[in-house]
């Protein structure tokens, strides 16, 4: 349950047996997280793959509708048998599964009246009730029923929807990231970092991680907050130490 | 629950901020789908992805442990105050969280006296009772504790361990793949692979993956099973059904 208002959370739900499978690797996670936290301050905090089985499907709609304010699914909206995103999400919330007008119109006038097949109409068919997510690249709709936003699972489709989706969101509080990135190993910072993480415990996300560059080792500190102020001390703090320890950063953003 | 022993089942538990946050794009589920599939039989069924919370951790791990054969994690086993897999899992499964004598004296000769600092020696406390796996890029030995595989999430480190987890996981039956790829639209062959799937319903899984290449639009089909056999059949049937329909193939592998 969310009780502060302006943080917003989100779920994802990667939907498709060729992530699991290892043939594809999936692209649209990374894209989706940068643009909720960039654009909208909104954070994902759990993801979830499952294959294309409708009742794996329904339990994790469920389950992460109820614990977010949003769930964004990926993938299962085309026009194939192993399609089946919107059919499930319409059980999991006992709606019906049926024609949506606008999207049938869109559909029927995008590929026009002779080509307009069973499998292409199928497109068209989401939960009862639905608002859609326009499409500028190949015309089938995503939808929102609930709290729950459905994508497609192509990259460069999901990407040309994805401004269209924006009108339908609440903003959360903008989170904020800094990072320094020092020649250094993990384990010889790591008792600042523990130290700086317990001072700044409630309002500071430090992350580290270790990285190899042009034949040198370093680490890249990561923090992020809701909170400028306090992330532009916590920073200050870390460089000073650093400095003091004489350890070389190599980059601050 | 896995009824046929040989269907061998597994779940992934990412662990890390950083890959929720969009900063790192995950490389580890694809290499270890693959690997799973294609060395072991081992099919992944479910993916997780969850920030560095202890309580997160705890509640994913007892939850999938108790469901599939096996449980890998990637993330969090370094020196760091973010990294609390092995504390986290410790807690889980009511273990004490402690130091492994081996990984211990693995670390020390690798560090030397000198450089052994506590962070260092951090990366040898696991739960009582957890087996080794080697690290021969950064000594830092994975572990695995119950049915729970810990891994890092450096995918190069991760990459260089793999091969001394083979030791420890039954092997399933192989599963194979077989893909057509056909230069036409999902569209227009729905309605045959719904047909063929269903007909296939419990040997094989269909999937059809749209793609653009060299300019031109195609459709990958993927069948996959353990049944080498049917595997074909199915294979050739869709490939017959192509060809009266004049589609053309443009790779069969």
């Amino acid at each position: 349950m969310v009780k502060n208002n302006k943080k917003i959370s989100a779920a994802v739900l990667i939907i498709g047996n060729e992530i699991l499978s290892g043939r594809t690797q999936d692209q649209n996670l990374a894209y989706l997280a940068n643009w909720l936290n960039n654009i909208l301050g909104i954070k994902i905090h759990e993801v979830r793959i499952v294959p294309d089985i409708e009742k794996k499907i329904i339990n994790n709609i469920l389950a992460l509708s109820k614990n977010h304010n949003y769930v964004l699914t990926t993938g299962g909206i085309g026009p194939t048998h192993d399609d089946i995103t919107a059919k499930s999400i319409s059980k999991a919330f006992k709606k019906k599964y049926t024609y949506n007008k606008e999207a049938f119109n869109i559909l029927k006038k995008y590929y026009g009246n002779k080509n307009f097949n069973d499998p292409r109409k199928k497109m068209a068919k989401m939960p009862e009730g639905s608002k859609l997510i326009y499409n500028p690249s190949s015309a089938a709709p995503g939808f929102i029923i609930k709290n729950v936003i459905c994508l497609p699972g192509v990259p460069s489709i999901l990407k040309s929807m994805i401004h269209n989706l924006k009108k339908y969101l609440k903003r959360g509080e903008k989170i904020y990231s800094v990072s320094i990135s020092v020649n250094t190993v993990e384990s010889q910072i790591a008792k600042i970092l523990a130290k700086t993480q317990t001072k700044y415990q409630k309002s500071i996300e430090i992350g580290s991680y270790p990285f190899f560059r042009l034949g040198k080792i370093g680490v890249s500190i990561v923090m992020r907050s809701e909170n400028k102020k306090k992330l532009h001390y916590c920073h200050n703090e870390i460089v000073k130490i650093l400095k003091k320890k004489k350890l070389k950063i190599v980059k601050i953003v």
